[in-house]
């Protein structure tokens, strides 16, 4: 076995800047020996330890067969000067861009342009230099992503980031390289649609309470409220928006189950934007947990409020000791603090390295049953949060239902879907597309595994 | 170093569903060629990359040595005509059941038990197919479980996994596949018994509070006070329920150090109970928080409900000034609030990937020290809660002692205990005892290395 | 590639003590073959799988190359019987010590000296027994840190450690061993700093109000408000602290640009006690989101404390309906909850494995962007709070000013400060330095990586 231990290979580093540095702080703690090139290399020796080889870039690139290229894109160009040296050398290209598609062509790809004799490989600039130097790594095993047009410089360099306690993940050719350029820039990108459409959705709860509760006893008894929105009017815009979001996570298996059962078959792709709905559940869930979250906030700060005591004091003196009323309150409030506990776990079993200790079936029973049942008490709470009052006239200001009515509508629907999904008939049918068992296409489907459907329903619980 | 590098090894999958293609993925992102058998070839490479190799199983079978079987068990009788094909080849069984114990043998063994000229090893199972194909496989460092009766083929197979990104453990042979088939069924093994004893807990306190609280007065005074059932009801059981499970987590310890003392070794088994319980106190803390926090969500919402308005308003023209009283609840408040503080320390360091940033002494800081902090406040917050009430003869209903008492019993005896721990005389014995003096077998002790304590420390803190 | 695969190699252990235990149930699991060396042999067995070979020193030792001690430092001279058998073999030191720095040398330095002919590896020490040997280590990836003389062991124990599904850290020479051993003896060395400053600000702020709300009324008016201890000071003195934290994170960073701006390079390290601040802004940010969660905690515990009842219900006959109170609290109350929502997105980036699924932009995004909109509105929250108070002459009790003015001076700093950094003047200045143009020295900079901003910003955001 020691035979096939690398004796302390010598890995070139062209550049000095802080990723030199970074870099070769990780190299040297997985047992590597560095050589790195600079311009001015007395000047650049002093902030690199000792042990590392400090030299011109000429020298460098003669001492070693991998060679990173820790220099910006608009200095490529130097290493024309180095052509004859790097060739048949590997070339791992670590940059990264400022703006998504910044260039025609990617980074790794204008240096294979440049020098057709050597092999470029693309991979690590999503480490974070901050990451690659910490004293104590602690989170070291990061993805790194890598690609090239040779297989065996892919395999070699996949080997190294191995060996520095990163996963390399192998990317293909060298095409893929704008994408992996794009990685470390992009914002949230699995966040944007659920953030939009939280956003839209409160604009609209927002609007459609400020109509019916400031602008109509505006309107109607010169009353000016306007103090309310701060509190009571975000208040209710959370709530609703909160419930919506959580329906919306259950609306898209719903769509897919259906798709499914329409076609009679689960191989059929689902159209794009269902597609990407159900990729976004998870971030769904998560903005209904934190509105949910800070609306309970919101309602425990209400008794603080001067507005509200002196409403308080005024009741007061009604004294209309209602039995139903006090039923109502106490039952709304406990429905309301059972679905935030419920949604607290779902949120909990979303941070990665709990959710890696949850085998599927328990990870499934969380998210879905769990799930369902905090929608159907969330609901409930709202429900008994309005009672009698969908059915009052005067809640109907300017002909608009009250919001918690428009809000629930849509929890309501997916609720019923769902039961309507749970009768036998619709279950068997439903549970046999999963197995494979298919109306479309010949019988391949006894030969898949036990697990496809496991594999399915991570997308369809 | 090169020569050891494979130079993109085939691997084959027999079988073409969702797992298939998942892990089709997952090996062409780690660099290997892969070839799928398929009864139906052409229809079934329309769903794969079109790098991967999609051919009748006989040919899939022969360019490669390790072969993924991605069908069911109930199919694997198909592979009785490839038996001369995959003789002498490793048997990769992947399959899952949808039942503990569905059969009474497991999968791997009935595979083997076919093709005994094959070499059958159980592994990748617990691996959901989310997971394994996942776009950017970012918790991709998960462990895989391994077994087989062949060295060498385990060892091959490991070496794959590890490629693969995951982390292999070794299971020894053939006949660990049943446990190894059972882990992906499980729902939550290690939280049946704490969950079980929180819900028997809460039966038993609910229905004391019911007997003293409701049918009391109803039948003393005819009093009708059943809307006390959903807040105030429930907000008395969650505190006693809580802090119960809190004390267990320590009296768990504290058996398992009298255990000790007793026998005058730390070598002798535990019994099977206490062993059992000393497993769960991470279960049993962690409900013990949760049940906190929800009662501190109940008890701040007490002022927004009508009920408690109707009462302010009344105690309000009574106005006895009180300063006892004042000073009581404004330290149970300070108190109660003091110990949810902690005891969310403990919980957010319950989450995996923060408390393997914790090094042994932190851990047991947290989770000892400051648990035991946690829970003497958390008495004292009981117990100014109570104040003189144990001691009035009109809190005895039906001469049952108030609630508070019964709850506050346990904590009160473990934090005596405790204290009895920290005498001189039994630390310094319990100390002895766990660096491994031993009062009945000879002394091999010195030999024991400085780490001993620590090990055992983690069992017994 | 099979010929590179170890056949099972052996692996010696000294000792039979729960450490020995552990490692070779985690050596079992990788796939190695363990014999353990003990002083009764037949004794120990009984504790061993019986797979294991549990056997005498001087055979165990004859049968592996690399022999683990898990016997501790005070017997290491027992080693010295062995020592022709241990000659030319890898010893590796797993021993830890209970106190920093307990002995003049590190206990592998003192190893090596004792047998100067084996080769002395330092490693696995930080490890607990507990994580070794867990029946499913699923939080299985952590450092190892190692260190020896010889390169070739460091590199063939690295390996061993990669096998046994740990990460392996190489820290160089065995003179490293010293800060190895402190390393699982530490007690949360990060969070001294940040935590002293915490008390001491509580405390100083606890004093000021307690001067000012409870001495003054006292001298003056011969008023006891004594009561307010426990909650309202405390509840006075938590937001104060809480905010002055999160200012001086953010102060760390502008004081880190100044320093730039002044000396016009990015290449002058930081004053010591910038850089120890610099690092540990993150648990800076912990405690102040701490600190603030408990702070909503007691402000919502308010209403339910008698003192307060007495205090509203005094109130109440004022009724002084006036408007810009109400509009003052209603927006105090709802920054104070959008901070703390802000915050918590702050806090949860700071779970490790949350932390690990962002790229640099977004952390940035989180920690920098969205961190000085949470200060901004907190502060805002503070001045609202104090609104008019701090002009008027009743609230200078001492001539002192009011807490809420004290506290808010830093925070309102700091945001000036970071005014004064968005100027696009400063602003372009600052963003050439960290590109790397230098006023100081010779233009090596144009070869510095696009990713040196990257690295950089991640101090100095």
């Amino acid at each position: 076995a020691p035979s096939c231990l690398p004796a302390q290979p010598a890995v070139a580093i062209l550049g000095s800047g802080d990723f030199s540095k970074c870099l070769t702080t990780r190299l040297l703690r997985c047992g590597f020996h560095v050589v790195v090139g600079s311009r001015h290399p007395k000047l650049a020796a002093q902030s690199f330890p000792h042990v590392v080889d400090v030299t011109h870039h000429e020298d460098a690139v003669g001492k070693a067969s991998i060679v990173f290229l820790a220099i910006r894109r608009e200095h490529y160009s130097v290493l024309w000067d180095l052509k004859h040296l790097l060739e048949g050398k590997i070339l791992v290209d670590v940059s990264n861009n400022r703006r998504v598609n910044q260039y025609p062509e990617s980074n790794a790809e204008y240096l294979a342009s440049l020098l057709p004799d050597s092999i470029a490989v693309k991979g690590f600039n999503v480490i974070s230099a901050w990451a690659m130097q910490q004293s104590c790594p602690k989170d070291a095993s990061t993805q790194v992503y890598i690609c090239s047009d040779s297989v065996e410089a892919r395999q070699q360099i996949m080997e190294l980031a191995r060996q520095l306690n990163f996963l390399p993940v192998d990317m293909g050719t060298l095409s893929s390289s704008r994408d992996i350029e794009n990685i470390p820039i992009r914002l949230f990108p699995g966040w944007k649609g659920p953030v939009l459409a939280a956003v839209a959705l409160s604009i609209f709860f927002f609007a459609y309470s400020f109509v019916r509760d400031i602008i109509h006893p505006y309107v109607k008894y010169k009353q000016s409220d306007f103090y309310k929105i701060p509190i009571e009017m975000v208040n209710q815009t959370l709530p609703t928006v909160a419930i919506t979001l959580l329906a919306l996570v259950y609306l898209a298996g719903q769509l897919a189950a259906a798709h499914q059962l329409y076609f009679g078959t689960k191989y059929r792709h689902f159209p794009h934007w269902l597609e990407g709905w159900l990729q976004s559940r998870k971030q769904l869930g998560l903005l209904s947990f934190f509105l949910a979250a800070v609306h309970v906030l919101y309602s425990l700060c209400l008794p603080m409020r001067r507005s509200e005591r002196y409403l308080l004091l005024n009741t007061a003196y009604h004294n209309d000791n209602n039995t139903e009323e006090v039923w109502r309150v106490e039952m709304y409030v406990s429905f309301g603090i059972m679905s935030l506990g419920l949604l607290s776990l779902l949120a909990i079993t979303s941070i990665p390295s709990v959710h890696s200790t949850l085998n599927w079936r328990e990870f499934s029973f969380i998210q879905s049953t769990l799930g369902y049942i905090a929608l159907l008490i969330a609901t409930l709470h709202g429900l008994l949060f309005g009672w009698k009052r969908a059915f009052e006239e005067e809640a109907y200001r300017f002909y608009l239902p009250p919001s918690f009515v428009v809000a629930l509508a849509l929890p309501v629907c997916v609720i019923l879907g769902k039961v309507l999904m749970l009768l036998p008939c619709v279950a068997r049918k439903l549970h046999q597309i999963r197995r494979g068992v298919d109306s479309t296409i010949p019988p391949i489907s006894p030969k898949t595994s036990q697990l496809e459907r496991k594999c399915y329903k991570h997308f369809l619980c």
